[in-house]
């Protein structure tokens, strides 16, 4: 039997992520007592009736009573209500790390909550599916993903070591950037590409009826893609754009005038400048076909 | 054995759909003779090591010669010159169709070459992957998906009726209707997605380096989608722009109009506004997947 990870958890929020999490700790780490958090008293019935906890409560005080490790995976609206909650409760030497898409708004709304002597490492595991809820969750979602922690300046190397430890436990493999960094890269790879899905659907859905139906039937050519990731849900989404706006608005800037580019050329009928562009972006996709995410 | 599809056809351009075509025939009508026609020397080697075809030639006319069926499958900007080769040498009553994304322009280019006695079924098999050339084809590629027909006023039905079948034996479900309209569906479905794809890679690819390098690394959250999407045949994707575009103008004018309120609604801090849109484009996908084409 591998190493406990951590005597005590507290997962606050258990959707898609923290439930995974939970089955993650379950598998590969058995004797930890893991107390799930949920406001709905549903989620935490699925909690429940999945054996995903120890313990179940709505109250996130509750839950961080005693443990050595928060892990905070709710939408990221939440989080300062949160911090404000399990401040009293948190114990000495505790460690408070988060799962959200957004790092620097985030630090700002937790980290003037956390008293000292608590230790607080930001992350992001870059995992999901278009599913949501503690049903959607399975342990297997952090293998061979990439985790990003962003821990403050002068953040003790020990608390960071064993949030590291626990992801790769769990078959991620972690980086370590500055929140800026972060919110830049996640900005063009994730939240853009679903700004843009969400807008795609939101214009096919608002075409005539006798347009519309055909496009869902013949949606299998490139459309359907779209509509997987604009599934993905609703207040997650609406937090993290709200949460990223400078980042998400500077590259969003950058799109608009590519595809205004792209709009010219198609309207001037320069088939040279389009050609051009289609082969260089198969180039990237090459590139990351190398880079093993493919 | 099944009834055998042609005695004689032609295919014209065997990349992708083209070879996917020939090893259909060869697997659900082996007594069809298969004459195949590719510019380039390297292609028609690929055919013959694969024996895909009982003959090869570089030269339409050639191909079509003795041909109860034409099956046009090059880039579109190739057409015009196509039907001018082979012209004189399509035998009375012999069907000629093709495969193209665009349906309006290739008709134009096209029918005004075609002698009478000879039947013009446009079509457009649904169906493709962003692989291209005669190796990356597959007998099982047409499967369940949608074959569009957009049969001219008047035509013939029996011819119709045969290309219908042919199609129909490959898997496919066939449906038709107006040129216009087709144009108008995939603009929607399939013309803006790629549109979107290829920019929102481009943009990817333009960044300073030190993002680029990390934007590939991390790609796996919703980019690498596109990515895909976007390594699709850039000669082939340059012909359907150039040949849609005023349906592609059309649908990519609203889409901006949609993506320049979102930018509106992050920028101001409407929640409300994303989450609303969220929701409604989380339906549309399940209606895409009762359609059950997911």
């Amino acid at each position: 039997m591998a190493q406990k990870l951590f005597e005590q958890i507290a997962l606050i929020g258990i959707g898609l992520i923290g439930s995974s999490l939970a089955r993650a700790f379950r598998r590969d780490s058995p004797a930890t007592t893991i107390v799930a958090c949920a406001r709905r008293p549903e989620t935490l019935s699925v909690v429940r009736r999945l054996a995903l906890a120890d313990a179940i409560t709505n109250d996130p005080a509750e839950a961080a009573e005693g443990a050595d490790l928060v892990v905070i995976a709710t939408p990221l609206s939440a989080y300062a209500k949160i911090g404000r909650r399990i401040r009293p409760m948190l114990k000495r030497g505790a460690i408070v790390t988060d799962v959200g898409s957004v790092k620097e708004a985030v630090i700002q709304d937790l980290q003037p909550h956390l008293p000292a002597g608590v230790h607080f490492v930001p992350g992001h595991p870059v995992a999901g599916t278009e599913h949501s809820g503690p049903e959607s969750g399975f342990a297997e979602l952090f293998r061979d993903r990439w985790c990003i922690l962003t821990p403050p300046p002068g953040a003790a190397p020990e608390p960071v070591a064993e949030v590291r430890r626990m992801w790769e436990r769990f078959g991620m493999r972690v980086v370590t950037m500055s929140p800026v960094h972060h919110d830049k890269v996640v900005a063009m790879t994730s939240h853009l590409p679903h700004l843009i899905a969400y807008t795609i659907v939101g214009t096919a859905t608002s075409l005539e009826e006798s347009l519309k139906s055909e496009v869902i039937r013949f949606s299998a050519s490139g459309f359907r893609d779209f509509t997987r990731i604009a599934a993905s849900d609703p207040v997650m989404w609406r937090d993290i754009f709200l949460n990223n706006r400078d980042a998400v608005l500077e590259i969003l800037q950058r799109f608009s005038e590519d595809l205004t580019a792209l709009q010219r050329a198609i309207r001037w009928q320069e088939g040279d400048k389009l050609q051009d562009l289609f082969t260089r972006t198969r180039a990237t996709r090459r590139s990351i076909i190398e880079a093993r995410q493919a």
